[in-house]
């Protein structure tokens, strides 16, 4: 077997072995394949495209190219929440003590944010002392004891996924449904959850441009999840907006606090609609049960309890789960509307943008983040303003970045005379039995 | 423009353009394109295609990475034969004094070979003291007063498709009509002839598999030389066995010598049919005028009196050319039927792979060719023989290699009791104006 044998049947849109599928995962992440005979492959697979059975084949490779997180001892319950790429998505937060409270582990093992704003773990820090880097033992104590903790990832997870996406990256690779498909759950199933919901989006900035591409990347997703034996489902959701009104780092815990507290906002059906999912999937819970359970949890105070739980700990300062105003925020100023109008249209992606600029995010991996700034929305897509309304709140440190994240914010949102299409929570629910369109 | 947008055009079936086409030849060749970028972009060109349009801007930027020969001081017609690869094709080495006798310039700069037996100036160092490193002056004063000359390629042609060859044979690219016509067409413009005959093979070992495949790859290149201005046509033939009974250096020379004196072979049909072609695509010859003249060149014993001069020319010794038993050449032994049969079927490369393992190839650019080696096939398509009869006579060097390539000929020779059916000497013809079908 050459890897010249393997690009020959796969140009010639022949259906390639698991033991082929191997051979070139294994040999390019050894180094012993060139990444120019790799890239001539990848264009093939991309253009020629790969059967589930092939999928299922790259995706075990490139998991077990690396460590495999084994959540045994946790019994046989672990649910995890990956989306393919959100902004202001801070849902996995809310999530945990929530499932937590409906008897549900949630271990989390979290990447750092590059490009937009801070990701999951860099959230979490803006809460003074919160310890992201907790022994594998430590975690696994918090996750019996409290039901849920969030680290960052210290497992060396899909090595191979690494090496390709950065090839896939130069050379005009990456849009190919099967090896996006491999990547995201190559690292997911390495991860160790049991019950894996997928959020994937579309839209401008998102993997796929249109719900007919998500949704075909998410029955590829689930199907390759099922043939791994995890119990998995997909939501299909769009990118027009940021998740939550609030953008940011420690701006996005607090908007977590208010979703923990009962406020009624996107977040909350948002995060509402994929707890229930979730519920649903472990095989515990009805429809109805696990609406119940999530109520319950909301209402009586437990899922804020228990998300002050998970941060004491983590060795983190409780009070300000119970005190957000203790939380440092930069100086504030607005974006205002130039004209009356209907929010018609919003490049999510470049809020995100404007967080960065403001110093919320990272550029380099080896950027520092600042916690106090980012976005609070004013509006929503389909709020009707007029003339000099604020659309968005911006919290600057000094000014720095102040003027470009403004611009950018400003010209990232639409107004126009046509109210817009009322906005869904997802386009589509994909699970192993079939497609849910909403 | 960056190579990913070329790479995002062509996987997106989109043409490109003239100036995309110049920018990723000349970054390739410069070294600013990385090899895996350019390899994902020809896999895509594989998959994709290439219109006429497209093919003929990259075979103008690959000819233009290099030389140019100008040949306008040797007036306006100029011819020159291209073979995409033939075992025992020695045709040129006629060619250049006949078509001399009829009024014509053949200026040929040819290659060395590489892989099965030497190249045309592998064969005319085989005559003593020829030689094939003219000067450039030196060589138009041979043409002109002689008529023909051949020498090896000194010029620096299209150095780009040296470079992209090179990434298309280890990433599995080599075997796409639009890369293979503007590698050969981009060395083909490049080398100065005005008037040009391609002989494109078609068969194992040969580029394309099949007739229709050699078909579409000559109706490209035809189309392309058209373009710039060429007069051009190519002869589909295949690669069945090989074009010449004599294989070898010094045993090809004398075979051109048979054929010289008259003798009315397979080469000799092939040699005619291909003369006149060419005499006509001149436009100073109708069919039948080409015939005439042509015949008269080999009865009139002129076009042996040419050779010979064309040799003396070029400080080689002529009194081979009238007394070809002077050639040095080996020991003889003979490969023979192992049944009674019809010959239905050769590997022709394997009898080419032979030679070389008789020493008469070079399997590293460094190797020595030994000129006294080489075979004489008894048999063609279709004849007849009994067990035991010759089917070849191996001309060895102290039985180096001997066992191995006469196993290699026993096995390249099939006989069956079937007549298979008679040997063409073309499949088709390809003008700029159609396809003629032999």
């Amino acid at each position: 077997m050459t890897i010249l044998d393997i690009i020959e049947k796969k140009k010639n849109k022949q259906q390639l072995s698991k033991q082929e599928i191997e051979f070139f995962v294994n040999g390019f992440t050894a180094g012993t394949i060139a990444d120019y005979q790799m890239s001539a492959l990848l264009m093939a697979i991309l253009l020629n495209g790969m059967t589930d059975e092939e999928t299922f084949a790259m995706t075990t490779a490139m998991l077990n190219s690396g460590d495999v997180v084994d959540m045994s001892a946790l019994g046989d319950t672990v649910v995890d929440k990956h989306s393919t790429g959100g902004i202001g998505d801070s849902t996995t937060l809310a999530l945990a003590p929530i499932l937590a409270c409906c008897g549900v582990y949630v271990a989390k093992m979290s990447g750092r944010g590059l490009g937009f704003t801070g990701g999951t773990i860099d959230k979490l820090e803006s809460i003074p002392h919160f310890d992201t880097a907790l022994s594998e033992q430590e975690f696994f104590d918090v996750v019996k004891r409290v039901g849920c903790a969030v680290i960052g990832q210290t497992a060396n997870l899909a090595p191979a996924d690494k090496k390709i996406y950065a090839l896939r990256d130069v050379t005009g690779t990456v849009n190919s449904i099967p090896l996006i498909c491999a990547s995201i759950m190559s690292k997911k199933l390495a991860s160790g959850a049991d019950t894996i919901l997928l959020d994937v989006k579309y839209g401008s900035g998102a993997f796929m441009p249109d719900p007919q591409s998500a949704l075909e990347l998410a029955t590829k997703m689930v199907a390759i999840g099922t043939l791994a034996g995890k119990r998995i489902g997909a939501l299909i959701t769009d990118m027009q907006q940021p998740l939550s009104d609030h953008v940011g780092n420690a701006l996005e815990i607090v908007g977590i606090i208010d979703v923990l507290n009962g406020k009624r906002n996107r977040l909350y059906y948002e995060i509402r609609e994929v707890a229930l999912r979730l519920l649903a999937l472990t095989g515990k819970y009805t429809a109805q049960t696990a609406e119940q359970a999530f109520q319950r949890a909301i209402d009586s105070g437990a899922a804020l309890d228990k998300f002050a739980e998970m941060v004491r700990a983590q060795h983190g300062d409780e009070s300000y789960i119970y005190h957000p105003d203790k939380f440092e925020i930069g100086q504030k100023d607005c974006v205002v509307a130039a004209r009356d109008g209907y929010v018609s249209h919003m490049v999510a992606a470049d809020i995100g943008r404007a967080v960065t600029l403001l110093g919320g995010g990272r550029l380099q991996k080896s950027d520092a983040i600042d916690f106090s700034v980012g976005v609070i929305m004013a509006v929503s897509l389909g709020s009707y303003v007029r003339k000099g309304d604020v659309l968005c709140e911006v919290y600057h440190n000094n000014g720095k970045g102040l003027a470009d994240a403004k611009r950018l914010i400003s010209d990232a949102i639409t107004l126009s005379d046509q109210q817009p299409q009322p906005h869904k929570i997802a386009y589509a629910y994909v699970g192993k039995d079939g497609v849910e369109l909403y």
